[in-house]
């Protein structure tokens, strides 16, 4: 009963994810417009033509699997949990930085020879009916413990707080999101060592067919690609100025080409400084160095003889391309 | 891997239901006794012995059912949609008297002939595929449709708020709980005047075999069934006290019966009043009368010649045994 | 384009009058519904046919004044300042027991001299321009000022704190609501000894012409008088039972009446007491007494030989009709 | 530089307990007034000619122990640390009913061996330097360490949170109050079984010579008693109505002397109940019972034939004289 | 009796008008220090010499006006109804960027037909009495209705909630200040389509006179509209650094000159790029473009060779000198 | 019973001071990661090897003292208060420019005559017993006081506000932290003018005997100083691009080294600007200029034919070495 023609995005309604992501969006430059609180659809003036949604995370999933939005901000777990098996959804970028946690299994901290799955796979052995395990992840869950040798099991869907299945007793121990592990401790349950079944974040997803039938989906998935990833880039870096005294611009870069972090750039600008004194001889190199390698950059700057190092912030760094472009255009086309 | 022997009830953890929950149980003298904020466990002083476990209402109903706990308080609706086909669980009491609401069907104000069931059931059987229809409801919703005359339908499950699914485009209507309506009509969807599926609100449940099986937990079950009725009752009535002139207890008492809701009661208590000056025959008479009927009442008591009307309130009405003891007891036994 | 057969009642939206008319009228027992918090209407279930509207407590005045609306709760203040000169109005109870606050002369603290009225008046004569006065209320203020001598003032109506207004130097002083005093005293002002132009407190007012025209109305009205007084009255009011010895309820009675609180009461319900021991000649008195001479009244209990004093609270004491109500039938007839 | 003549009780003004504190002297008939939230002063508009002032538990204490206040009410924890050798304060009433907690002993967890206090000095003997002890109570402590034969310890007095100390090092394990024990297990310390310093809640403390030597003081004393008295026994009891049928009330009386709960009872007021219809014999029986004996004197009162129990909430319950006031008058003379 | 030789500015106390006019200055580098947060006056330590008072929006178009203070923010729809018609007032900056609303008719939804100007005029004309419109802007709407042809009309001024009015029933329609339109339709009302009388958002405003006699209150003028001008043109642009490969830098700008965006600049700055490999040839080009044409820029850059692009914020752009200044000159001359 | 090879620093865990440590950090690039909001540790993980504590400040004190943490970041008043006589604390950063107030003498505003300390001593000359102080600072109180002649007095000390003291009369002044002076207003307390004890804002602090026995400290240490000096210094800096036209880069630098703040500074980088008109001669001179002098600076640059100024945020400036860092390395090595 109803056709459309514009692009939609889906976003978290609800929740630490849904609280990251407006933030996210907005340092990406993609501030949202909110005309009404109360109802469904915002939009992105940074990005006309574009309908913005929030549902829950698992909703989007589903909506972006069955086309009714065309890209969705979501999490990894659920994607992985709900996007079905035939490649209707494609994950365009995996990870947006925020809303990590891990999908793992946690037992009592009563058990106490169980600490990894060896261990789990060895009690299911000795007990004589099947373990019952409470998850919301069914589909992750069972060949995750499949693979770990868990003779018989039975998964149990609940849809609360898993943790307290153990003591209230309708499960024997569960598979579910954890962050800190505080909530996991408050119950007196411990996570397997190697119980991790998946490490999941925010991802940005979108229906492959509309990607492949519709040009102005397309054109929006590189626009967002653009913004995220020159977003994220320049998150993690600063741009330095130094002045460094030298005869020459050459020589000055060949000493910095000789350092461990300022000899890994591709390049410095130089430009001369103008002094007081006749003595002369300044430049200022300007460099984008890494943010964590910022102390060692600096040092190595004093190291050649340089001062006045100022740090400013970047909003964004563009590439030639989006680095997850290419990757999207082949996936498009496969089969 | 666990057996257990204490008595557990399992009350909601979230929303709107777990705030009315506790100051519910606190009015009927059941308060309770949380140690730690953070933990799934609480104990009620006035009911030794009992463990009280925090869960989402869905939760309750699978946890009640499977016989991890003995009793529960939750809605109504998810009892029904979860509670299983073969009676493992007994509703105790089916009125306590909030979160109320109906689970019913809606569909987007712009189908413009749609305002009933039959008219749903007509469209559906002009358009060429199945009506799609989001709800979380589906073990209810199948049957009422299949009542209704509705051809072929396909049921969409979702997690969130199902109110966005028309205006999204991954359902044609819904059928959701609904309190005031108001989320309906801000996304512009409206109910149809007969299809209301359920009418829900806050019930005791039970698990049948623990009844039958543990003489404690049944003792539990008639002392929770005591508070509450006694407080239900007494939510509804107040105590009357009024000074009335007369020759004797006797003849106050036949002008009283003579009266409408004066006469329906079973018969008040007189007490002399003492009066400063010999005039005398003044007597005090008592009667509790139900809180809607308190303004005829007191203009019965007025036109008998009653004055100082003194109305106080109460906290407890016990009769003779619970008035849903008996019909428990029946339950149990059945197989 | 409109014309109306409910009731209507308008109640304040905002402010702490707002905050403080829902709980009095809960526990006068006329609870409100309200489905939608963003909508203008609600109901009071106790009261069927009413409507409740929400508007600012000037608006209120102005609704009830022009018929718009039938009942109004509003301060005291706004009704005499926007009530208008002919009777419109009509203030059914003046005093309601919450939102007091008084319209009250404001001075800068430096004005050192002037403390009173009277040096308020002395100073206007000899500044050689009309005074300042900014206020709300200029229909209340300019008489009040007339009254007291001030020979010429100008007066300058602001919509915010006018307290800030001296400092600023928009006006001279102020006439405004106070309660506490304390922004008076943030801002360096001081009030007038004598300088309250009217005490206000939360009030019930009803349109005149809607009490003599339409019977529903009248009848409305005779029962918020009701509930309100019922409830009013029974707030001042706890209920005592107390075991006396003594050979007879007569004997008991007398030395009561010898008592000077106990000695005001109309008379005391008096039952038998049935103690283990022979010794009998225990009788139990039932009075109701204002709870601001209830130690007394306890006193003198004991005085004549009381214990086991148990106090218990009252909802309501209805006497034989609304006190204010005869006052109301008299003010509608007048013209 | 002053000298005073009021009256003067000082409240706790942060925390847990200032937030209880004033509900329940409200509770008790004695609601505070506070014309500005900012200032330290309050009054007590049912006890006139009382001043109330704020400050921190342990400055009450100081407060009325040099008689700058003549009342507190604050912990019995700070009233016996802080109190003073020489009887400069008497606790008027020692059991307010909330604030509880207890000052204890906690050490690591990671200390398996040490469970109780007999452990910890098995410990301190074994180890070479004093054992540190943090805590904020070294009056109470010190003593008790030396009863349970710690041979040398040094107690570190901190400020904040002292859970941390054993963790940053600085203490070896402390002593502090407790109420949960959550913030002990965050911090993985443990309680010793027989550990309690002190078990502690609120109290009402008075300056001794104060009330020797001024006998408003007094006055207010027996006043405050009375209040708090006649409202903690109201608060344990409810009263009971029900009707019994029977010949005479003395039978009745008999039938109930025989049962435990009803058998303990002063005795019941005894009113006859009016029946329509001829059969007559029925009495209403009104008897007040202990809250946490409710139930079973229901059960006692069916069991003899009573039916239409109800229940009633009381306010105030005053015995002849307030319990605590006789021990109050014989301390205050002693010296 | 007050003369005052100190710079004062007015800022709005309340509302969201408030909330966003201290971070609007913080953002222009004009941060407030509120010493008190309870009194009406702060300070701008980046202004020294400058008073900040906090009035209601109305409040402070009076203030301005009389003179009382010589700056204010506030909105331009109480400017246009307040401001009076003389001159008093300068607008110094039109659009602040924040608070941005319409002054609108409304009418209720139930009138079909009424969807423009011209329909409530023919609507006014058919009706037999003047049509009754709610408003707080009686000044602008008077001569707006009359410029439609509206023949007769009554305007209603009310304080709180206008859009309950014609629901009330004391006004046919409104005229009131609408955002984002939520409270029209929670009311049932709806705009009509040329019904908007003004545009508004936050304004600078000041008093002519001060202007014009105060050098000091100019310059102030000068520096406030210096600050807010750089930030406003900062706000919309961002600094773009990217390394371009060519023969030499005039090469470069050709091929920028010729593109689009970058062509429309006044000229980039372009500095040597030192590289690793003897290749050599590239240059840093540095230039500021706007921020709504930043991925054009982009693009731009990529096709005519450019890498490496880095986007950096800029907090002021300053020109030659202040736009609005000289406009501010000849207004203040005038008369 | 511990010994620890990590590097601790603590931090505050209430209050006005906590609130702005986390975000100074932040802002220095030191952002927290605290995983249990619970537990009193947290890392920074720019600094990997650190583990960050939470206490109170003066507790903070006492554990940099003791050796217990090797850092922390306090107030200079407790650290002065506590801080102990031998040098165990050395301070690193005694500015860090937040959480500033001052400890000073306040005494009752009835005390006419007393304006200053002089005033005081003759005060506490004339009366006959010592002057009550009440003061949570005794160490630094007491010399204080000796300093201005107080004959005799006595110290009070009590934990909570100390501004009520002069009113209950526990004290006859007080000498206390003060930030914008409210609270003593309030309760009607003011300053004496020359009454400061001490000036206080938060501080970084240091363990002797750690920074000399360990290099991990010490390097610990320089790279906390770099992290806060280096963004202290870019608080206070601005980096400003200009265009300005001049036949070569020396006659524009000529020109800007006349100017006042632009001849203030070391040099100004310069590069071309290529612009599109023949006329050339244009170029981009950068420079780093102090925030409080930026206006200034602009009209400099204006003056000499700059225009297009952009103003651009700075993360840190780094100088050739931290300069505090030499002061720490001196008083490390004092005995």
């Amino acid at each position: 009963m109803n056709y459309r023609d514009d692009i939609r995005v889906s976003l978290p309604s609800k929740g630490r994810m849904a609280e990251e992501t407006e933030p996210f969006l907005a340092a990406c430059g993609l501030s949202l417009y909110k005309p009404n609180p109360r109802q469904y659809a915002a939009t992105i003036p940074a990005l006309p033509g574009l309908t913005v949604l929030f549902q829950r995370p698992g909703d989007i999933v589903v909506s972006v699997r069955d086309g009714s939005v065309d890209f969705g901000i979501t999490g990894l777990d659920v994607t992985a949990e709900n996007g079905g098996p035939n490649g209707d959804i494609l994950v365009l970028h995996e990870a947006l930085g925020f809303a990590g946690c891990k999908l793992a299994v946690a037992v009592p901290e009563a058990w106490e020879g169980v600490n990894a799955m060896g261990d789990l796979a060895a009690l299911a052995k000795r007990v004589d009916r099947p373990l019952r395990i409470a998850t919301r992840f069914p589909t992750l869950t069972a060949p995750f413990l499949v693979r770990y040798g868990i003779p018989t099991f039975r998964l149990i869907e609940a849809e609360g707080t898993l943790e307290v299945a153990p003591a209230i007793g309708y499960a024997d121990c569960i598979v579910d999101l954890v962050s800190s592990g505080q909530t996991l401790r408050d119950n007196r349950l411990k996570l397997l060592e190697d119980g991790v079944v998946l490490r999941s974040q925010a991802a940005l997803i979108a229906n492959r067919v509309a990607l492949r039938t519709r040009p102005d989906v397309l054109d929006a998935a590189r626009t967002l690609l653009e913004y995220i990833e020159a977003h994220l880039r320049a998150k993690g870096h600063v741009m330095i100025t130094a002045n460094v005294r030298g005869e020459a611009p050459e020589v000055i870069t060949r000493r910095m080409f000789a350092q461990e972090v300022l000899g890994g750039l591709q390049g410095p600008t130089i430009a001369p400084v103008m002094v007081k004194e006749a003595s002369g001889g300044w430049y200022a190199v300007q460099i984008v160095v890494r943010r964590d390698r910022l102390f060692e950059a600096v040092a190595e700057l004093r190291a050649i003889g340089g001062s006045g190092v100022v740090v400013a912030p970047v909003m964004y760094i563009f590439e030639e391309e989006p680095e997850r472009y290419q990757a999207m255009m082949e996936a498009v086309q496969e089969i």
